[in-house]
């Protein structure tokens, strides 16, 4: 049978987040259990930029494939699934979605782990694909109260409250004042390309879970250091790929726990109310092609 | 425009060897030049096997890409082709028979450039997919003559023989003793699995061109080590790519010209009729990307 081939408006249309968590949900207790084989990326330098693979085996679910992307234009990327049994392409899907909607699932799984039980009163730093996906991610599995976004263009934020209450049907406003986003709120998601922290770290209450995406290193990240000595559990989706940075990640990662181990029950997020949890995001290789595989290979 | 996907009925029903043989014509002496970036292959392991990328960027054609294969299964590979301008998909090519029609169209490039000149009486040992297109392509280069061809089970090679005729027009014949095959040919290819020489290197008329397909290393070679003594000049599609062997090859590097560097007019392949010459194919990075952008990027 040919392989599925999808793009992002296939994305959209086609996958839903309660498909992705769930996927996301079993990939990373496998990953801690040592079933979803997810290496170091690799990469080829082939002038003027990189062609950079990340790969995955999901011996539980007879998967294996790859995402590839490059630094030379950066426009799309490609996820590739194969059945382990007989080698043959199940799906192809091109474009920036997928990846953000399966970062979106890993995120709401930290959320539900590591954030106080019940409806969340949510704040979110940045409007942008990556803010989305987390707010589409979080809905399928907490109750979300209400949202308040802000962003560096005060216009993208009320753009995305607005869509928020139309395509999610939550409540949500945009603020033009970072601080009025994470002030008092159950869970604060920062999703920027800042190089400098959006917040300060005595802004966010106690109790309040945060999320951080993509790799933040000591020169670089969105959030203040000062949360690791206020945090009760630093968590990761991948303690490898974190400390794998060619520079050191902002926080130490003998520090960090693995969501796929508190998703497993052999570690614990969060011991009472009061305490405040992080969750810095690295994408686990492996669960784009995870999130693929449970969307299209079933679909063939 | 959405991507190109093709599979192996589409290479070979649309896929030409005038074509194919352009794209690696072009391909090679840019190689050369140093306009096609072909960095070595990188390899992630997933348990099991490897996922294996080798990637190259094609500056003149304005493309890049990448082919991707496992040595988990092992069934099929996938090469991805995309715009250097605006870095989208524009064609997805999964098989096997890409691979082997550009193995194809770079050893009838080498014969082209190292055999004596006009009609070839080629010899064959071997009659699977990669003794095929070594005939294909070379038919798009030279008037072919007439073909013996030798392989281990009789009737493959008695099978070729009819193909080559029905498909190809050429006359050919099987025999069962490779010395049979190989006597007295303008051209021997040798294309087999054989870890163990197929033949002697005595069998071999002066003056004959032989290529070897594949990385021939000391310990597994198809081809007698002794050609190197009676060869006046040992080509190969990529040094580097031949030297890069975990295990040394078969002939020494530095005794090795690139077929780029004679096709773009820098070295010599034969210097007399009477000389011995050898091709060591070991498929260039970036070729597979090259011939699906010639057939495939324009078609869309």
């Amino acid at each position: 049978m040919p392989p599925v081939l999808c793009n992002d408006d296939d994305v959209r249309a086609r996958l839903d987040a309660a498909t992705a968590v769930r996927a996301v949900r079993a990939a990373l207790p496998a990953h801690h259990a040592g079933t979803l084989h997810a290496p170091p990326r690799v990469r080829a330098d082939i002038g003027g930029g990189d062609l950079v693979f990340t790969t995955g085996h999901l011996r539980d679910r007879r998967v294996f494939g790859f995402r590839a992307y490059d630094t030379l234009v950066g426009a799309e990327q490609l996820v590739a699934v194969r059945g382990s049994d007989d080698g043959e392409l199940r799906a192809l899907v091109h474009g920036t979605e997928l990846g953000a909607r399966r970062t979106g699932a890993i995120g709401a799984l930290a959320v539900d782990a590591a954030a106080r039980p019940g409806a969340v009163r949510l704040g979110l730093v940045g409007a942008g694909a990556q803010a989305w996906t987390q707010l589409w991610a979080l809905c399928a599995v907490r109750p979300v109260e209400d949202v308040v976004v802000a962003a560096r263009r005060r216009e993208r934020a009320a753009a995305f409250a607005t869509r928020a209450a139309a395509e999610l049907g939550v409540r949500a406003r945009a603020v033009a004042d970072p601080e009025d986003a994470v002030r008092e709120r159950d869970v604060v998601i920062v999703a920027t390309n800042s190089a400098v922290p959006v917040m300060d770290a005595g802004w966010i209450a106690a109790g309040t879970h945060v999320t951080t995406l993509g790799p933040k290193t000591r020169s670089r990240h969105e959030v203040p250091a000062a949360l690791a000595d206020r945090a009760e559990v630093i968590l990761t989706d991948s303690r490898a790929q974190a400390a794998g940075c060619p520079e050191p990640h902002l926080f130490a990662p003998d520090r960090m726990v693995e969501l796929g181990a508190v998703l497993s029950g052999s570690a614990t997020a969060r011991t009472g109310r009061g305490r405040l949890t992080v969750f810095c995001s690295v994408g686990l290789a492996g669960t784009e092609v995870a999130v693929a595989a449970a969307r299209w290979e079933a679909s063939r």
